[in-house]
């Protein structure tokens, strides 16, 4: 089963999730600078969403040029992984527009959370297909960053009871650490052709 | 006629169907995790239709593998199929916001009929300008599980007169026998390619 | 310069144009059936509308097929098309919503007109580049379905000045007429590669 | 790494806010022709950005054909274009709905200048990485276009304290002077592949 369709596929539903998001921020019916103001928490909500959703994208883009093919078990955990993903525009509109309060807050941080386990499903079920002495399996050998990643989401819903703005700070520090491509896969992928030049 | 662009503008209207539905699920005004307890039949119905038309794609990229080109009564029951498609998202939201009443399911469940009824017409279209003898006819010979998923679809129908859950219950069905992906075209197909290198 | 991209592009806004119009069907609150029932000039917007944007797509994509490269006028022409085709889904609410009275009715005739002018354009803008020899140049010699639709769009607009129903009819009888895809294009390719098969 | 699949995400992105900029002119509920008389500043607000958009598209697929592959930094770019452009359509309705008041227009072009630094800093990343004597370093030699923009909107933005008409016309001279596609990358492209033949 080639990998091209699904890829083709998910940047589709990944181009619309990134997209549709901003038909939250509604157009104010005022015309002074002011009525931008209360759009703020709307807007900062916005921006985390739209560089969570590419971080998804730029990691998803890296690990298929790892993947040579799919089956019926990646394909399904793909759709699981858009399916958390469809569901950020949602949460974000929630947390945007009651200003980052509590549940809200946490509720962002459950479906980012969620997105992050489901893309950790699809990680196994590419290695299960292509073994561990591939170019995938090597490169997601140690997914320090996808653990990392669960455990400050984990942090963040918990701390988002004391004050969501911890909750908040939390996301965008996973946000951060993600910002710079995976080299882990650049990296790999590069060693797996010059052994293949050498043979 | 090739047939790349119409898996590349089907996959366009796919993935948007299925991404525009969470436009259905409207973020709430209050901020309490109550606020989202009247939302779960519109969640429900939201991961049915998700599933149901990823179900729909999954199977759309088997067939097309098993298919060399197209003519135009291919392309037009494929918009037939793409019509009924597009309103999932209309029943989906009809029936969650109306927590699963009884006219709102038996119409969710004509849509589904009516685009099960199109899948099999654009099986049956393929059929035809390939051959009984092609991979696409041989994968198809049998297809059982469109007649059943057919029955059982008419049944929920039916069944929702009595009580709408039901039918809800026979569409959960349906996507149940249906999520398990289609076997039969990879098997033909490994047997096609085989018996194409022994000759 | 490539056709793929502008192919590519064209599909994108195309299926995004037939699926978002579904969101002009507004979810009812009853749950009667009866509560369909004023939504049926709606929905009989929708359909002839998503006939007419498959009818584009489907020329669109058989045009481009006989095409070889793209020039900026032709990318112009191109995004003119589309920009008559992304007024659809409004025209077509205000012809539905307030079924079928004269103005709006008219409006989505002058629509339809303009996007009819604008393929005119294209396919003329195509055939500059390409040559009157060329497969484009002789597939659209007597561009005599297009002149007729353009007629009848006019005649439609008169006519709903006496009553919109003829109007709506008239639309219908332009979308008929293309239903059957244009068989020019692959009958002048199949010459042109026949010919090109003896030489 | 590949340049394909940046270039099918961007198309994505780029062809759902072209579409979806249309749900801003809403449907109106009377059938009078004077209905759509107060829709007019909208549907200006939407042609300028409709044609903004294309000439992004335009002039994005320009590029890309002038580059060979893409790195960490230039898919960040191409997100961080991709994100300005996706802030159009909010400050298109904003715009459109107020009849360009001062604010409003003062907002979108703000957004526009955004968008044009970041397309500067994308064809940057894209020097950076393919040197200053590749087709993409000599295409963008003298960015005379891109920085006649920029300070067209910055004055565009300054008029607009005196009387918003004066910005919006200043936007719409960026629009014309790019009407016209990029044709020295064409050329550039020409020269390298002529001298490329010749050696």
């Amino acid at each position: 089963m080639h990998k091209s369709r699904m890829e083709a596929f998910s940047d589709g539903v990944i181009a619309i999730i990134i997209t549709i998001m901003v038909l939250e921020i509604k157009v104010p019916h005022g015309t002074s600078p002011k009525e931008l103001l209360p759009l703020l928490p709307v807007f900062m909500s916005y921006v985390l969403s739209f560089v969570n959703i590419a971080i998804y994208w730029n990691n998803h883009h890296h690990m298929m040029q790892a993947v040579k093919h799919a089956n019926g078990k990646v394909l399904w955990a793909n759709v699981h992984l858009l399916f958390w993903l469809s569901l950020i525009p949602f949460a974000s509109g929630w947390m945007g527009e009651n200003r980052f309060e509590k549940y809200p807050t946490i509720f962002y941080g459950f479906v980012l959370l969620m997105a992050g386990v489901a893309y950790y499903f699809l990680a196994k079920s590419l290695i299960e297909l292509h073994g561990k002495d591939s170019a995938i399996g090597k490169a997601t050998k140690n997914s320090k960053k996808e653990i990392y990643s669960v455990i400050i989401y984990l942090l963040g819903i918990g701390l988002s009871f004391i004050h969501p703005y911890l909750g908040f700070a939390s996301y965008v520090v996973v946000a951060c650490m993600w910002f710079i491509p995976d080299t882990r896969m650049e990296k790999t992928m590069d060693d797996t052709e010059s052994s293949r030049g050498e043979s």
